[in-house]
């Protein structure tokens, strides 16, 4: 029976779960790949803080050097999360000549360039399977299931805490506030929920899946990131008497002037796949040009999941499926600046009713070249502040900011900023 | 540039699709893959028939020796269907030392374990990915993506023809025969549409995939198939009355005491996520013991979508990445009878209305131990025929068939022939 050593960093939640997978896992392994895998050395930061049973604590050291020198190891997992010290020891790890698995997305997003220029310079592999998408086989969907096509869009559903989230003030009536704190009972949100609801993780995410998608690097600040704080339940029930629901999606498409990137809370219509995937669930939805449209749902968080996405790159690494980069596209397109997007939209403005209010908006909306496409004017009572929603037809961003700009200094008529959500799909 | 030569068998919409594709695609594989991958010959039965523009058609022959016998063709990719030739040919390709890329469902379901363990003997590799789910990378997913997981379950829409008919009869209002029309005029069933509706083409995908997934043989005969042509338009009217929608679903479970596979059109809850599949998509949620559910999803059938399942193929094999049956599971399941599964069921009884005829029927169920739990009778008037609609819960087959076999032989109370239908996730 071969054995595959492995050096794993970081015992945190995935890491643990990796440990009791590759365990319980272990005759399986053997029958199916013919492969017994061992952890031979774990780094951790705290050498004292009490593990959970059945942990071998003689296999702990805090001394990564233990692990990068030790000719014994075959290949890496990386699973500390965040930049540093895992991109450090990830370089060091490819330096001494190890492949790495790893499930960092924050990383690769934000410094993935110069681990895979490194890793290609050196002709060693970086896996990282386990970076989107928890359990549900998306980077090797991208780089091996849908090889013969050329990716042109990708909308994903890829954070679980903003899915959970919007389903209960969607289903459940609830508001942010209420939504958020049950989220962090259930465990689904993290005591600081800035990561999740501001978008900055689905916004690593998607810029993993476009880098491998659109070959070529995506620069992680130019993606345009907007979170989920400033839906109102209001917006829910609006968008759903539209037919609509609101999800936060991840958005890359490949256009002829340039690529769009983007994370941003979107109406997405009731009968699209994509409105189903409620709950802590996530999707991704790939646009191929021979294949057309293939969704791949499941859970995108979680020990297990996440543990099951790192065993089958290792399974992959021992059978010598190779994680390489492709060559980058012909010419680098540029990342579109938000401002140049062409959209539908949502807006819900606060108006003071009074005689000509709708008249004076689609005025400026009109002067703008924003059309309109359906109304909600709701229950008149003049002199009471009311929700006046539009939703238009296609539009360039920077157009309906402008106009909206203009609307919301009519102070006398408009009494609360005025509301934006992308509509998609 | 590394080359490499196809031969390719059968000419047909795939084979003219696969064709084309590597055309289209020669610079993108050449570019991301370091790859020409060229067809050297093809194989066509009538050598007189007209192509399409752009076919070189010195290429072509109708001596099957003239491919499999020469040394330069590096892989074979069978795109003729059904069971001979293309048994023989893989045979005796896989004979003279070449892998084999088959799109062909009917043969590796009904003879694929002389292909598989010839192939194992041989040392020679099989690949399949286009033969379940068009350009959807379920095959993959499965031996690699979902790798580290037992698989417990699948639940499948695999066949596009009776989703649209589906889709149209729940959508559109129409009855089956006007909605088989319309699949027949839109191209998305044959003139003679039985292998779809009946189901037997489902069949044949399961029966790849449990293949796969519960790595035994599946033989396939033992698969139980039930077409949609029984379902009425009122079937899906109270379904819907009842929160589902009715779909073809490939049901493959392992289970304590043996497999469960089986076609069959299913109640499935209004919400669930395989209820979203509508029109000629397929989706198949695959329920792993660590990721939990994956579903993919994407068009099942066309040209494109499959050719690029054969080209992705073609790149894996280019690459190096094998395509091998799992050594088998350690100890065969036997395959269910359909009368030893427990289900839940919808009922529909066409009774003549008369006082205590629900009494009647339900008395005969709960001697047979089927508990109802949901009841729809519609209006009535007494003395004509009316339809009684029960589900039930969880209940063995064999105790409702039993059940039923005694309601319909009332035959002062029961007009015709009482419908049941399986309820499912």
């Amino acid at each position: 029976m071969r054995s595959i050593h492995v050096g794993l960093l970081g015992l945190g939640q995935i890491g643990s779960g990796l440990y009791k997978l590759i365990s319980r896992k272990s005759s399986f392994c053997e029958r199916r790949y013919g492969v017994r895998f061992e952890i031979s050395k774990i780094l951790v930061k705290n050498l004292k803080k009490k593990r959970f049973p059945g942990l071998n604590s003689r296999l702990i050291t805090s001394d990564a050097n233990q692990i990068l020198d030790d000719p014994s190891i075959d290949v890496i997992v990386e699973l500390i999360g965040g930049i540093l010290p895992a991109k450090k020891l990830i370089i060091e790890a490819l330096r001494k000549g190890k492949d790495v698995i790893t499930a960092n997305k924050a990383l690769l997003a934000e410094e993935g360039e110069e681990i895979f220029t490194l890793a290609r310079k050196l002709d060693r592999q970086v896996f990282f399977e386990a970076s989107v998408g928890g359990g549900i086989p998306v980077i090797k969907t991208l780089r091996e299931g849908l090889s013969a096509n050329r990716i042109d869009s990708i909308l994903g559903i890829v954070n679980g805490t903003c899915n959970y989230i919007l389903t209960q003030m969607s289903h459940g009536g609830m508001d942010f506030d209420a939504a958020l704190r049950q989220a962090q009972e259930k465990g689904f949100a993290e005591a600081d929920p800035s990561f999740d609801i501001d978008g900055i993780d689905s916004a690593h995410k998607m810029a993993v899946l476009a880098r491998l998608a659109f070959e070529q690097p995506i620069p992680f600040r130019e993606v345009y990131c907007e979170g989920i704080r400033h839906i109102a339940e209001q917006d829910i029930t609006f968008a759903k008497d539209f037919g609509y629901c609101i999800k936060l999606l991840a958005i890359a498409k490949r256009e002829k002037d340039g690529i769009e990137a983007r994370i941003q809370p979107t109406l997405v219509p009731k009968d699209h796949i994509l409105a189903k995937v409620d709950g802590s669930f996530n999707a991704i939805l790939f646009d191929g040009d021979e294949v057309g449209e293939i969704l791949l749902y499941g859970k995108g968080a979680g020990p297990e999941p996440t543990a099951s996405a790192v065993m089958s790159d290792l399974i992959d690494w021992s059978k010598g499926i190779e994680s390489k980069l492709p060559a980058d596209g012909e010419k680098p397109l540029k990342i579109k600046s938000i401002s140049t997007i062409l959209s539908r939209y949502y807006l819900r403005f606060s108006v003071l009713d009074q005689p000509g209010a709708l008249s004076k908006i689609a005025g400026v909306l009109g002067k703008h070249n924003v059309s309109i496409s359906d109304v909600i004017q709701t229950e008149r009572k003049s002199g009471t502040v009311v929700p006046l929603i539009l939703l238009t037809h296609h539009v360039h961003e920077k157009d309906i900011r402008e106009a909206i700009r203009i609307i919301d200094g009519m102070k006398t008529m408009i009494r609360a900023k005025s509301r934006l959500i992308r509509i998609e799909a």
